[in-house]
């Protein structure tokens, strides 16, 4: 990728942010939950319960979500499993980690999706420093 | 996902809207197809034709077309699939009942594109809306 | 493929049967839905009812199911689906334009797993003729 | 699946046994890496080291893998990591937890794999017994 | 994979033969293309037609078939495109380098399948020392 | 898609440029690479020295990767496999046999990834065209 380029390049734009994505995906969701159907309902049930603690810990079932979107190739299940697993305390090690298990199991083809995921991973990491720095009033 | 967001969230990016889809669509296709690789071309006419009724009727085609696109998670499809059942006369009931099928086979993965499916279908049935309300001056 | 062979083919060997598959599948599902697990059970609750009728009919959603596992290269679930396709009344011309639809949208990758779906389908035939040749005692 | 059977099932073939399973696995792997390609041998290194203790344990790494390979829906991933699992200590309860998460993520066109994958988990706690009644003459 | 096994293994079932693959593609072949459906006989020509020598050569059309059919994990379609690039006069070195593109891009979740992408390798290789030994009365 | 548009379609929103795309896999390749993960790192070595020339000449492996790319629908992926082949010397002619191999293999779904390759591709030849008439100051 070196020849090609000879005029400067323009900044890159601007991906949704996540607090975007969390806008978005409970706008729908709940449009999909009002559609009348059962059956979705059921299973949007099913797939919120699949990661609450059992004999696996709430971090390790996190950590099976996020492996198993990266292996698939969703960048959206990755924010989402990456914003969840910050709040169980995943560190920064441990999410290189588990990068790596899904690059070796699914190849360079996840690089992209990767360089998203490191991506939303700093974002999360500043969005917890500010809001750090300013205590909220209310518990969310 | 609770902890993390302390900030007010903005307004998410419009994608693009079902006509500027169309429109990339149909003009990527004419190059595609003036390329001079005779072979593209004959697999573009057997993709169309795929779809035409036969012993399945269109509207039972489409929906095939449609679920396919689901599992397989492709956007630009299930956009194109979803607008093409919309014109065979799919019930929003029917379409949901088509939707949980291809969630039940594909899982969780493909909720990222189910939302995305939902606001095209929207976005469908208010484009249907507004044309009945400004009858067109020519049949297209 | 034709310079390589000398040596004279001797008979491919045969794949289980249908009734093989469906034994061995009848065991295991009543292993798994033995194990514990709730959450297992209600997505299997969930599986089965996906393809009952609705404002869809079973035979519309077997054919949904069937070109969704071929799509996805499941030769498992193409099996299922075949037979129950069968069992809906679905006739050979109506297969082949499914089967069509399925081959444009996953492309030759999905030929192996269409060659096997036809010998299935040949299968299903041959035990249908065979059953009502000799009728059965007791309902099944 | 009701309708179509009027004659008796035969027993189903047998798969290849677990131990069959790591023979061709290990022979192959020699052959792969006896082949002088220096970049394939990396990778199988990579590979290897990728579910070594670090900060994630060898345990979690190895549910990862599992997760991974469940809805990447690989039979003989499956089963490696399976035999991993177990040697790790995961228990039955955690193994199905797991599964679920797969499934749930991955889909019903998981659960002809899943089925195989109970069924390798039977076949190594059946193992497990019996290499405790007989003591080994010698560490593996 | 080291604690698990006390007893003797077995020796491995063995795979169907390449010949034994030939024989079944051809026959379903026949069975799909004698189906009536005009739509996939017009897709089995374009198959065909796509590795002819163009501007890229046959032996280049065939290696990116075995790629893409390695990285899209499908045995018969490997099978199919290790024959025809042996016919073409591909090198190990060759295989083996297209072999590791495979195995980068589409991650260890391949492995599996060049294992046994290397077996057939070597039965074709065996084939044709064989039919060097006892030439043909006949061209095939 | 005839029926349901009857508004004048607005411009499409533009996508990111080849340079800007350059830019972000540069910047977030260089956050991965300082992460601290060997393992991580010597997998992006693999990565760039799979399409060094070997046996096979540079051309054939960048044309490997980009049907591989097509195949799994990677857009990230197809973008960098087509400017490293226009750096190949690799002719429009040659990019559209390649197109097709992964149109047949992969089947319509890829249809929407084409469009886009083809885009880039028209990308590639405007930049190449624009630096011809502005020779560059310095080689890079």
């Amino acid at each position: 990728m070196k020849k090609l380029f000879c005029e400067r390049p323009s900044l890159a734009k601007e991906r949704n942010s996540i607090a975007e994505f969390r806008q978005y995906r409970e706008r729908m969701n709940r449009k999909i939950l009002n559609s009348g159907n059962l059956q979705i309902q059921r299973f949007f049930n099913l797939d919120s319960h699949a990661y609450r603690q059992g004999s696996l810990s709430g971090k390790v079932k996190e950590l099976l979500g996020l492996v198993a979107s990266l292996v698939l190739r969703c960048d959206d299940c990755i924010t989402y499993h990456i914003v969840r697993c910050v709040d169980e305390g995943v560190t920064d090690t441990e999410f290189f980690e588990a990068f790596n298990i899904g690059l070796v199991v699914g190849g360079s083809i996840t690089i992209p999706h990767l360089r998203r995921a490191v991506d939303r991973l700093e974002e999360c990491r500043r969005l917890d420093r500010h809001c750090k720095r300013r205590p909220q009033s209310s518990a969310d």
